[in-house]
Formats: C-alpha cells, structure tokens, sequence
C-alpha cells in the first residue's frame, strides 16, 4: 500500500465517521504512525443527510475532506480504500489496494442499513445512509412528482405522490417532517397541475411509540407535531413486504406506493476476517470490552456504530449515536498514548449529554440529561447544535446561509435531480450500501 | 403528454438553457400557452462549471430549478422530457414521455463537446458541458491522485499526474488556470507523500493564440497568466489521437498522460426530423434568418449555440456566448408577441457588451467595446458580473461566500470525489453528453 516504514508502531484505522476521525484527530503527532483508510475522500455529517434528501442542503456543505482534516500531521497517511479482509494472525489488512500490516487496528466501519434478511424489501425501498444515497433518494422523490404529471390515471397518480417511511426513528422522523413542509409550501408551486393535497407522508413504527429512544414526553411531542404537519402515523405496525407496489404488513393495514424509505434498523458493516465469537449476529456488531478491545484479540479494536459494549448501565450497548463514536474515539486515542507508556488504561464511559430530533419549522425534541423541551426554543438548540458540529467554517456557514434562507422563504432550493438514473437502476443502487 | 388544451396558441421551447429561460421569461403571461421541456429540471450556469470541476463551487449553486423560474406563471408547463424527433409536418414534437402538438416550436438545446469524428478521443478524453460532467471529472482529478500515491513506478505517477487540456478557449484556459492553483495551494498539503511539483498542467492549442474570440492584447495578457501559474502552452498544434494513454499531435508532440480533457469545440444537439438544407453541417448548428426562424420552415425558431445566424458583421455566425443566446430569447419573445398582434417583426442585432475570462487569483482578462483590461480590477469585474448573473438570491450569497472563502483562505473546500465510478465507466459516462 506505499505506507513508508517509521520506528513508531503503526495504528490502522478503518473509517472516517464520527469514530474514526474522533480518534485521528487525538493522535496526531503522538508516536504514532497512523494510517487512516475510507471508501471515501471525505467525512459524511449524516445526522444533516435528510436535509440533502429533501432539498434543504447541498450536498458539499454537510461533508469534508477526509486530507483536509489530516493536513499537516506528521507520520499520518490517507488511503482512498475499500478493506475486505483482516488476517489477524498476521496482522494484516486486505483491501482493493493491497495489505497492510498493523500494530493496533481500528475498525470504526459503522453502520449500513438493515433489512432483516427480506430479500424483496431490499431490492424495492430506498434508504439513506450516505451521500450518494442521499442524492439518489432527491432525485427519486422529484421524480416521482414529474412522472405523476404524465400519469394517464389517478390510482397510478396518487401511488406516486404517496410516501412510506418505516421506522420511527429519528431519521424516520426527521424525514417524514421535511417531506411533510415540501408538501406545504414548495410541492403546489412547483407542480400547479397536480392536486399535491393528494400527497401522503405514511410513517410505519413497529414499537408503541416513535423516537423510542428519547423520553415519553419528546415521543408525544413530536407525533403530535408530525400530525399538525398531516403525517399518519401507524404504531405497531410490523412492514412485511413491498414488491414495488404494495407494501403489507403484519396487520390488515397495507399501502399502494411507489416509495418506500427504509429506516427500520441498521447493522454493523463488518469486514471479514474475525472469530464467530466477536460478533453479535443479526445485528452485525463487534462485541468489545470496557476499552473498546474486540473479544478475543490483543491489538484490534473497535469503536462507533459497529462496537457493541455491554456494560451494567447499558446491558444492550450504548446507543448508536454520534457522542458515543466521538467519546469511544477520543478515549481509545488516549488509552492507546498510555499502552505506549505502559500506564494502565482508563475504561470507557458514557457521558450522555443527551439527544434531540427537528420535525420541522419551530418544531423540534430536546432530553437533555435533566431537562426535556420542544417546541421553537428546542428548534433553535437542534440547529445551533448542529451548526457548531460541522467540521470548517464554510460549512458552518453555508448552512446557515442556507437555514436562514430556508426559514424566510419558506424555500428548499437545492431540489435539483443530479442523478437521474433509470428508477430501476436507481433503486437498485439504493440496495448497496456499497455506493 | 398530458398538457391541457388552450385558447392560445401553444409555443412548445426545448431546452433551459440561457436561451430557452430568456424567452421564458419574457413570454409570461403573454397570451399564448407556453410548454418548456428540458432533460434536466434545473437550469446551469455553464460558465462557471470549471470551478464546479476543481472543487471551488458546489453544483449546487450554480444550477437553478426551472421550475421555480416559472413558478406563478400562468398558462406554463414544464416538463422533463427527452425530444427525440421534429415531425415538421403535423406540427409535433415526439419525445419519451410522449407527443405534443405545437403552434411555434423553439429549438434552443444548446452545444456538446465536438470530437470531430475522432472516436477515440471520444472514448478516452472528458469534457464538461454539464453539472454532472464537471462532477465526474472533479472526482476523476482527484482520484488521480489518489492512484499516484499507489503507482509503483515513477512513470506511471508522472502519468497520473500530468494534464492536457486540448482547446485554448475560455474553459480549456480557466481550467488550467484553476488547476495550476490547486497545484499551487491545495495539492501540496493534501498530498504531502506526492512530489506535487511533478504535476504537469498542458494547454494545447490549434490556432496561434489563446482566447481567440477575444483581443490579442488579452490573449497574450492570458498566456502571460498562465505561465506564470507554470502552466506549458503549445499554440499551432494539433491533437490527433489519444489512446488513454499517449496523446499524439500533427507534429513531433506527444504526451504521456492519463488524462485528456477536451474542450477543443463544440457541435449544436441536434433533433432529428428538420431539412437538411436547415443545417450547418460539421459543427450542426441550424441555419436561422434575422428573426431567428429556422430555414425552410414557418413556424420552427432556433436560438442561442445552435442556431447560425450570417450576418453582415457575422459573416460566421454570432459568437456562442449566454449574451447572444439571452438577447435572441428576449428579442423572440417580443416577436412573437407582435405576430399574434400582425405587427411587423424586429430583426435580431447583437449588442456585444464585450467577454472576459478569468485564469486565476487577481488574473482576470476583460474585453469591452472601448477598453481593454486585465489583472486584479479585471478579476473584480468577472466576478462581480458573474455573481449578479447568477439566478436566485441564495446562489449569488453562497457562491460569495465560496469565493471570498477560497480567497482568505487559499482553498478549494469541495472536493469531495461524490461520483466516485471505476475510471472506465466513467470515462465512458464522459463521452456521451447525454448525462
């Protein structure tokens, strides 16, 4: 791979999420070589990737240059790499672009999306993990609006103008909250010939209340807020199939769309290589230890998304949220700085500093650790929050620019089609997390 | 197609160019239907594709929905459509969503690059006519670097790294211009493994100078930029083949390169259907009168790139610039008002308000009717006039924000390789101009 020998051990790290950068960015210059490797140049902000999806946001302004971030330390490498296997015994990596050896590696992989094995569903819904996802499910969605103009009957029309959303999550929500406001205040006046009040946003919870990792108080909040934006909300309701048409489920309840977003669940994008042992099947995640080591190796860690530590407070692993990837980042850098030094490491735990979701306009969930609040004060903690966690100034500022924008105008002007593949082809590439 | 029946009479405009939004505009509310087709839903600003290229700008803002330009208009449709065929006779346009019969037809579907006839240059070079195309290529000068720090022998890097540019017109010189920056400030820090001083940067023009549209004083002011940015010019030489690897020229030239992007001409996107008589052909551009009427033909218009008008002064044809394109859309609106009225028409005269091109930093080449100006008051006055001509409130504050960014901080933040295709497919995806 043309990584320069050094006398300082090598740390490997796969991923630049939240994790992966966390822990970069901690040991830079700290004798260490480090090499970082993603399937992309660039760090993807995904808690804005709705906004990307539904036209509030360009693409560019909520992701930065994996090398920027990395400018100017020593002894640190940046491969454009897609890792396919880890030989343990030899402490190697496998990729498209040859091995490498390791001292300590770093799996920060994260997450793709989770169909529960159903083959169909897979094949026919559309989900949102990445950038080029995002943009795919843009164009699909304008798409669709431009296809039901030529529709030659009303079932096919309204089949194209109605939206399912399984999962109650926040991503589920955030989503069905902004395509909710296209519907409002953008769909009429781009498509004066449609009947956009014909439009339906459909959110399918499999549990008995969404955003089930929040408070009770943030879940009613926030359904209350998705039906004042006209959103049906279906609870308990399990989605067991889609065939591109018609979507059923495991009660009387079934829908005729032509889109179906998957944001039911995730799974660990795993890399193959490792003991049955470390895994926690179904979900694909990494089972690991207090300080983040992989069960059954020495010198493999795993932080993020794809790590799952059962510790007393959380006997299911931490919430998959980008605090913990950062905090697990910072402090494995740190415990790594003192296996150098001999000093006994320092086990993980989570500070929760809490977590929210925006519906929409003014509309927003906050649980901070001892308060919750929603509402326009917590709209305004959402964006501010979120403001302050991009990575670079411009992007900092572009968003603001374009929230501000977007808050006056009632406008989302990013609604270009990008990419416009064929519907087929596109839904395809919707399947592979890959892209 | 679906288009309702009117009273008036309809003008069906293919294409949403600079051309086909001025007449747009202009016909708002003007007694007759109006239908706009185009293969994409936005609107591009061509002239700053460049910087879309070498990550100086987002798509994004320089791309504008047609649909929100004719928001509110009455009687005004768009559509997303493919034309496929001119059936002159019955007065239809036959495309794949369907047929449309039309009153006027105005043909303003612009130019794609021009490989005249040379397939294999085709197949191997990239041009940059579109938003995606300019962000395929920003992803394929990236991903050159990327494979450089891979190469295993010095060739193959040097290779990688070296660029021709063939055509010496405004994008063949702002390209290099842009690129001789990012070799200037941005590569040497993202790639401190690379010896970036290696990086080569070709200008290969036909004719004997550069930006022959323009003044010599402002070619040789340009040709004095460049080379000071470190960028090799060849004046009289021809580009007779590239292999993907070997370019081979008219004389004792050759270089060796991975990457060829050909902005050497441009050919009118024909629709099949029209006379021959009515096309010029080589470069097919669409013979039109002084009202801008389509030889042979009543009720057919063409203007902007592909229509070739020879006048007194243009015995060759207008030059293909947006100001032509926009003054015949406006002036055939206006026509086509006084014939609904039988008033007599206004023959097309072009008020040339002067060009300019910009090759980097403060270097800017300007050409107005009386005055002939370069460097840093000339880089003020390109952008100023190309940030006023941006569409949309929101495009002109981000791109300014972008710029004056890129200026403080010497950086091109939006390099994110977001079409990241295996190099072979792209460069197919790169020759057709269909994307």
């Amino acid at each position: 791979m043309n990584i320069p020998s050094s006398p300082y051990k090598r740390i490997v790290i796969i991923g630049g999420g939240f994790a992966g950068i966390s822990i970069a960015k901690k040991l830079r210059n700290k004798k260490y070589q480090v090499v970082l490797l993603d399937k992309h140049n660039y760090h993807t902000f995904q808690p804005l990737l709705y906004q990307v999806a539904t036209g509030g946001l360009e693409p560019d302004s909520i992701a930065y240059p994996i090398r920027k971030v990395i400018q100017e330390y020593d002894n640190f490498y940046f491969r454009l790499a897609d890792v396919k296997e880890i030989d343990a015994k030899q402490n190697l990596i496998l990729s498209d672009i040859g091995d490498l050896h390791y001292d300590y590696l770093i799996i920060a992989t994260g997450t793709k999306t989770n169909y529960f094995g159903n083959k169909e569903i897979e094949r026919n819904s559309m989900s949102m993990k990445t950038i080029p996802q995002s943009l795919n499910l843009r164009s699909y969605i304008l798409e669709n609006f431009e296809q039901a103009l030529l529709a030659d009957d009303e079932i096919e029309r309204e089949n194209l103008m109605n939206f399912v959303l399984v999962g109650g999550g926040p991503t589920g929500v955030e989503l069905a909250g902004a395509l909710a406001e296209m519907k409002k205040a953008i769909l009429p006046k781009d498509y004066p010939d449609l009947n956009i009040d014909k439009m339906q946003i459909n959110l399918i919870q499999s549990g008995d209340r969404i955003l089930n990792t929040m408070t009770e108080k943030s879940s009613e909040a926030s359904e209350k807020f998705l039906k004042s934006l006209g959103v049906s909300i279906y609870k308990n309701v399990r989605v067991t199939g889609y065939d591109g048409h018609v979507v059923t489920t495991n009660g009387n309840l079934s829908f005729n769309t032509s889109t179906v977003i998957w944001t039911a669940g995730v799974q660990g994008k795993l890399i193959s290589g490792l003991n049955k042992d470390a895994i926690f099947e179904r979900i694909d995640r990494i089972k690991v230890d207090e300080f983040n080591k992989v069960k059954g190796y020495e010198n493999i860690f795993a932080i993020g998304d794809i790590a799952i530590m059962e510790t007393e407070k959380y006997p299911q692993g931490h919430p998959q949220m980008a605090q913990v990837a950062i905090q697990q980042g910072v402090l494995l850098a740190e415990n790594l700085i003192k296996l150098r030094k001999n000093e006994p490491l320092k086990p993980f735990e989570y500070n929760d500093k809490g977590s929210m979701a925006t519906i929409g306009r003014n509309k927003a969930v906050v649980d901070l650790p001892k308060y919750h609040f929603n509402g326009v004060f917590a709209w305004f903690v959402w964006m501010f929050v979120h403001l302050i966690s991009l990575i670079g100034f411009k992007n900092k500022a572009v968003v603001f620019l374009n929230w501000v924008y977007n808050y006056i105008r009632f406008d989302r002007e990013a609604r270009l089609i990008i990419r416009p593949y064929k519907r087929k082809a596109m839904q395809q590439s919707f399947t592979t997390d890959e892209i």
